[in-house]
């Protein structure tokens, strides 16, 4: 049997959050996050603390997906290091509150691990977000979930890129996992949604107590979908767009589009197909939030993640 | 053969129009719309003149159900005959616009026909809402409808109702058709959803030009679901919900809910069942709008409408 490398020790993960309403009408978060700040049994584990916090409350209130800007975009440090004024930008000073509670990001003192719970009206199924492909904890977190969920999918995004990636609410803490759960209106609850979403952080709890009790990971390797690039609608001089999504794309998040298949329908009945050339994996496709961002959907490619043997650097003594 | 008597001959059906957007981000329509104010040969028919109108066009702009208020309940003695001021609310004043140009409502110059054009969350499929059980014009178009998309369903609704009927957007006309289709979210358009509301409105259209052609349509029946009471979700003090619609009536409009049957579920796990003592048929189920109307579902009840034989009082001779 092999074990660790004592360099592949981590530090243990004590401190863990779980974000909801980060957009205010992604409602299965907002509905788990409440649910535990009233009774938060289901969500504590042996040797961490777990704080269900409720990120966008003003959002949340009026069910909207953001007040002034989009929260999940403003963890830079520009946003963050901005001078409090009167007209500041209501996310922007949330976001600053939320580093001061669960950072400074890139900080010692910052949260061992956020959880930030999100829905899509794509049909992407149970999505966890990966930010970092050289995050072994966290790959190996994906790779228990995977395998705790199957047969049940559970797809991985991996949004590290040069220009794609953004500064996330959850970005705060040293790791950081978005949960992406769909397909989902934006204001409504489902029950068959939101139990997905309860599954997952389950299992992803269940890891970290794992992990701190000293138990060792071997090395595994997970399949991710990393973000290539974002498409657009087809729109007119005016911005407005001329031709949706096609029928043979939508709901197909994570299928293999190949060069020649269609994309997009307009009205007339015109279809633009797909001229790369090479096949893609779409997700993201048909998202409601995306149309102000001009992304009808985003292009991925498959990649194989490897992560090395992993354990805890301090035994559970809590 | 049987013959239509005199008493039963309806004046012919010359203005209709085609409404759009009367909430802004229910998209199929606001396309179809937009579409047909560009080029409206295919729905333009012999002896009538078809004008496609985008009723909300702010709200279309924002993406947004309605800027002030809800412009589908509005079109009641009280708001149309609103002095106009400063703070007037911007539904109000579209809704007193809209009479101007398709109505008065209730007078012998409003448009002849409106089809209002509609999206749902829910699990509606293409479902056509009737205002009066007694127009026998339109129930006359549905049993029209409801054939040429057979073996497809086309659900109708009928919301003649005491207190439940609304003061809707189309009701300015003297027949008015409401087209709903779902399911799609709120800010999406889906190609599938489109091109079902397309077929209707096609349907619709040629069934006019039948009539006014001097076509009879003997007596016929139709089913529809009957609107009998609204249900809200479970609430705390605070008005927030507790439960959510539970699994089993998830995507089940239009499908049997029998005493017993299970209708919400709480983050406990606990079960509410429905304790009526008999059977209904929820639509509307879930639907992301009316969150805030404080409705789950309606019910309804099967009942069968009966529409006399008609036949245009003149014959087209445009």
């Amino acid at each position: 049997m092999a074990f660790c490398h004592v360099d592949h020790e981590l530090a243990p993960v004590r401190r863990v959050a779980i974000f909801g309403g980060t957009h205010g009408n992604e409602l299965s978060g907002v509905l788990l996050v409440k649910h535990w700040l009233e009774n938060s049994a289901e969500i504590q584990r042996v040797g961490m603390v777990v704080k269900p916090f409720l990120t966008n409350p003003r959002a949340v209130q009026k069910c909207a997906r953001y007040i002034d800007c989009d929260l999940n975009r403003v963890f830079d440090t520009e946003h963050l290091s901005e001078q409090e004024t009167e007209d500041m930008l209501y996310e922007v000073k949330r976001a600053q509150k939320i580093n001061s509670i669960f950072g400074p990001k890139g900080s010692d003192d910052a949260f061992d691990l956020i959880f930030d719970l999100h829905n899509t009206t794509s049909n992407m199924g149970s999505t966890l977000i990966l930010e970092d492909l050289n995050d072994d904890f966290t790959v190996q977190m994906f790779h228990y979930i995977k395998l705790a969920l199957s047969p049940a999918s559970c797809p991985v995004l991996l949004i590290d890129h040069s220009n794609l990636k953004y500064a996330t609410t959850r970005s705060v803490a040293k790791h950081s996992v978005g949960v992406e759960v769909g397909p989902q209106s934006h204001g409504v609850v489902r029950a068959d949604i939101l139990d997905n979403m309860r599954r997952i952080i389950k299992h992803g709890l269940d890891f970290v107590e794992l992990f701190n009790s000293g138990k060792e990971f071997p090395p595994c390797s997970i399949e991710v979908y990393k973000i290539q690039e974002k498409v657009d609608y087809p729109r007119n001089e005016a911005g407005e767009i001329v031709a949706f999504v096609h029928h043979h794309l939508q709901d197909q998040d994570w299928q293999a589009l190949k060069p020649g298949d269609p994309v997009f329908l307009d009205l007339d009945g015109n279809v633009i197909v797909y001229d790369g050339d090479y096949t893609v994996y779409p997700t993201f496709v048909n998202e409601a939030a995306y149309y102000e961002k001009k992304q009808a959907f985003i292009k991925t490619v498959k990649v194989t993640l490897t992560a090395k043997c992993i354990r805890s650097s301090v035994l559970n003594q809590e």
